[in-house]
């Protein structure tokens, strides 16, 4: 691991610090005494055997600032033996990405001497987490201090403790050197190359990495629709109904790009040794809660929750919240066709500039008001999904994803579909589909990337001052760091982010074919995009621990759901058109009849073509096939041994 | 293991003889010694400590009878081992399966005094047919006395013996007094009970118990779809278009049929410790060849096919052939509609007995010539997916199964197809159906199960004859076993009878909405192919070695497949049935884009469905998970220890 911090440090910590503990303000002395000492603890005692160290602010006119502050570190052999409790892959001599054993150190690649900067920070960071989370409570049976604060033989302190509200945070720190090399090949200067991946990966971690690779491989993907949109605007193609070949391209681009980014994923995942990492078993959720029971699995005492109970709480309240949503979302809807008709007739009781201008005003408002829905029903989606209590951090995912998806797409397609297929008005659509899609994009940016950014610098002055206010002149870089940093507001993952990409598809997906416009205008924002959530990242937020990734999990089946949506809606766009209808002018029935057989012949091609092509790459199958076999050949051999020696 | 052949036979073989290998009758003796050796040999030196004697048949009158026959068995010792090697998962003391260790065999349940009875008979032939595989070339460069059958180090020898008829065949003997038990049990007694599954896996593995368990659960799926079907027959429902409702019902169970499958095929693979067990390496196949080169996962020279070579044979050969084929298969159709309006024209001329039996017999010469072609292009479909030179047995038979599939699909239900769809004539399409139905059942069971019983029933009174006169009053019940079985048919896998199942499937769930008696039908024919097919396994064909499956694989696949183009089906008939014209008298239009919308709708609900459910039932899943859960303890537990003593 790289010293990116300044040595000069040395009055304040002895060693890199990693991870910055902050625990309440008034937490008892012997919590704090107990909770160090388990992780500076031996591993046969159950230790974490890290290193931790209080920071100490000069207390400053009578603003006390939070005494409790703390850095964890590590020697570089307990991260390099962490490394393979995480059962980390790394590349070996011979190329292939092998889990690392700390006994077979010397055979990877890039492992020299006492193996200094084998790890990346991110790792380092990764590891420390790891075995702070696994600390787990032996016989105590509650936190010292805290009798109420119960604890379950085998089940991690760390999150007891930040669920009952002790520790309030830990956080990986920034590396500041890093950080200025990575934002400088990342964003600062402007230049038609791809980004650094493997930097980013090795800065934030592979979830992280694997967005921003989607990120620019979607852009990629948009760019020949984009190219093929702008004759269709320029020349004006759509009104003489020219869209069916548009649709048809939307087609096979919409099944392709899905397919292709598998493959792609698969090769990231594997260079990056994370497509074979098994995932360790899964913990509760830290705000989990139940009465005292036996886990079936583990055997042990824990808090259980029947799930039936959870199931009641589900079908009884969050699926009637999420209709009544959903009710509410059509109401705005119709609200605001009335408001379009509103316009329409005064405009064409006095067709002027300023009434041409206000035909785009009920666009606008309501493409504001759907992004307003959607970030309340984003937050009331938290607070249900965690209301459900579910045990695991995979199944509460999984369960607020798909109400957020659902809303999010009604809230935001349905005015399309409803002037598509029941108002057939392609004129409308096209300015609606634009209006909807600018204004979101702008909203989006400025929410997402500018708001943050400001209030973050205010905070930065104002920190920045209160420190020099209290040390004078002395130089302590990594307080004020921490200070800074425990301020940052906590990226919250990849969901809102994966989320925006996902809308966007929709509309390039499903509707780009009235207006090819779409992706030149998703293609523009997703530039945007690339360079605000990396500064965002950057600067903005705390950083984030690392993730490790294979893919991006249940968005590939959220994008793979729209594509085959878009299928649908194509189809029937293109049954719709006038152009096609003009191949049958006797028989509607016909026509229908055979763009239903066209649909379900492209939906059955798209099924098998999913199931035709690999997930994952030739080469890269065989790299996975050798580590079998040679594992396999290693414990047979070990057999023969043992069976000779006996 | 039970000891089931007698101990009388001490003058043959001083050992149960569990498998027979049967050489050529010319093979070089130094090869036969250079094998022999092979298989006695240390495990150490690369043999399969497996014990192996030489049947000596008495010379007869002048027709001498193959001498280079082997019988293969083996210490009780070696077959515990063997059964770690292979992987086998048995039940616990605990109750969940674990992987059988031989350190640990104590700990496994009915595992009394030296391990007697632990391991069924069919588990003891599998690991010797494991263990006989997998002897390996070692610095031979070729087979003794066959300087032209090259070896390559590592590669199976048993493999290439059989790919150059050095080895003629290999194959598990019955064990007479199982066999009577079980035929008992089985299909002796006339009752309404399950079928021993249990015992057939024991006897047969449980791939085969799996075929049975699906043909049970087929045909008890099937009994309610028959129950209703049969007021519908009686009272001439069909007559008055008032099948919608079962179309709707076919939709549901077709759907709930398939899932509610997977969940009871986990529980019985579970219990049969298949569910977790792993594939072992998959080796090359035994006809596979090539020129040669290096095999890129495993390193070792070994013959070499380019995939380039084998795809331009797929499709520049194998793809036409099929597409050939199926025209063919259209061209026959046609000829039958010809038939058949030759045939009514005559009953309209004169309409009699004779030729009101005549209207039928056109169906009938169709559904021959179908079960006729069907044959055919079996085994020419075997010969080109041989010809293209898989690799792997698994992708041998991926390619067979899709080739078979698709023709068998269009060659039995397009003629069905057309007459639902283009001519949109209920009542043909209900005779017709009934018509191939009976019939191809009829045709079935009499190839399957009565005309291999008699020709061998021919075979062994013949074997009979010529062993008495052979040996006189001496009573060699072994001799004259092996004699009778290496005679017998090889029973070639459970292809034949999935294919016919899912062709069942497919007239029930595509049609039997216009023809309710289809569902009955096939009950009928179910009840009696459980009888046929398990007396064609005991009695008629070659015993086979047992394979384990943890699912019914590829045909999980297409029975779904196939679940799909019924929802689809039955909503078209559903659109074309006058009961639902009536309710849209003015405009077609309307109803169809209903129709498609419910399609659509339905067909979404059912991919939702197979999401939803979870294939592996609640109480299984957690038995795996702790399964898992303590095998990560004790490897955190070792490397503690590890850690604590360096």
């Amino acid at each position: 691991m790289q010293l990116g911090l300044s040595v000069s440090d040395s009055d304040v910590s002895s060693f890199t610090p990693l991870v910055v503990l902050e625990l309440a303000d008034d937490t008892k002395a012997e919590a704090i005494t107990w909770l160090l000492n388990r992780i500076r603890g031996k591993q046969q005692n159950g230790g974490a055997e890290l290193l931790v160290d209080q920071l100490l602010f000069p207390a400053q006119d009578g603003q006390k600032s939070n005494q409790n502050v703390f850095v964890v570190g590590s020697t570089l052999q307990r991260l390099l033996k962490g490394a393979e409790d995480v059962g980390l892959f790394k590349e070996f001599q011979d190329g292939t990405m092998r889990g690392f054993t700390y006994a077979n150190r010397e055979s990877f690649k890039d492992f020299y001497g006492d193996g200094e900067g084998f790890l990346s920070d991110a790792e380092c960071q990764y590891i420390i987490k790891h075995e702070l989370d696994t600390l787990r409570a032996k016989n105590e049976e509650h936190v010292p201090g805290y009798p109420k604060v119960k604890l379950y033989p085998g089940k991690s302190v760390v999150r007891r403790l930040q669920s009952k509200g002790v520790l309030v945070q830990y956080f990986p720190l920034h590396n500041k050197e890093d950080l200025k090399r990575l934002s400088f090949s990342w964003y600062k200067k402007i230049k038609l190359s791809f980004q650094p991946l493997d930097d980013i990966r090795h800065y934030f971690g592979e979830g992280l990495a694997l967005y921003f690779g989607f990120l620019e491989y979607f852009t990629f993907a948009l760019v020949p629709m984009a190219f093929i949109g702008i004759p269709y605007y320029l020349f004006d193609w759509e009104d003489y109904d020219k869209y069916v070949l548009f649709a048809v391209f939307n087609l096979v681009w919409s099944t392709v790009f899905l397919e292709v980014w598998k493959r792609c994923s698969a090769t990231l995942a594997y260079g990056w040794g994370t497509l074979s990492h098994k995932k360790a078993f899964e913990e509760p959720r830290a705000g989990f809660h139940g009465a005292l029971g036996f886990n079936p699995i583990t055997g042990r005492e824990e808090p259980v929750y029947p799930s039936s109970k959870r199931q009641l709480r589900i079908y009884l309240v969050s699926v009637p919240f999420v209709l009544l949503c959903l009710y509410l979302s059509f109401y705005v809807m119709m609200v605001y066709f009335d408001m379009e008709n509103w316009a329409i007739s005064i405009y064409n009781e006095n067709p002027n500039l300023a009434t041409g201008i206000l035909l785009f005003v009920p666009s606008i408002i309501y493409a504001v008001v759907i992004e307003i829905m959607n970030l309340l029903y984003r937050y009331a989606a938290e607070f249900l999904t965690n209301w459900e209590n579910h045990r695991l951090e995979s199944s509460f995912q999984n369960h607020l994803v798909l109400k957020v998806l659902v809303f999010n797409f009604v809230n935001c397609f349905a005015s399309l579909f409803y002037i598509a297929f029941v108002m057939q008005d392609m004129v409308l659509l096209r300015q609606s589909l634009a209006t909807l899609l600018i204004t979101s994009q702008i909203l989006n940016q400025v929410m997402e990337a500018f708001l943050p950014y400001w209030l973050q610098r205010r905070r930065n002055k104002k920190v920045h001052k209160r420190m020099r206010r209290m040390m004078g002149d002395k130089e302590l870089p990594l307080l004020e760091q921490v200070q800074l940093e425990t301020e940052m507001n906590t990226y919250l993952g990849t969901f809102d982010d994966y989320l925006e990409q996902f809308l966007l598809f929709g509309y390039v997906s499903l509707f780009s074919c009235v207006y090819p416009l779409a992706a030149v205008l998703v293609v523009l924002n997703n530039i945007t995009e690339v360079y605000s959530d990396a500064f965002k990242m950057c600067h903005v937020f705390k950083r984030p621990f690392s993730e490790p990734a294979a893919n991006i999990g249940v968005w590939q089946l959220a994008f793979e759901t729209m594509s085959i949506i878009s299928v649908v809606t194509n189809c029937a766009l293109i049954g719709l058109s006038s152009q096609v209808k003009a191949y049958f002018p006797e028989s509607e029935t016909q026509m229908i009849l055979i763009v239903v057989a066209i649909e379900h012949v492209l939906l059955a091609f798209k099924f098998i073509l999913a199931f035709v092509i690999p997930d994952v790459p030739k080469h890269i199958q065989v790299k996975l096939a050798k580590l079998e076999f040679d594992s396999l050949e290693a414990l047979k051999k070990r057999k023969i041994l043992e069976a000779a020696e006996t």
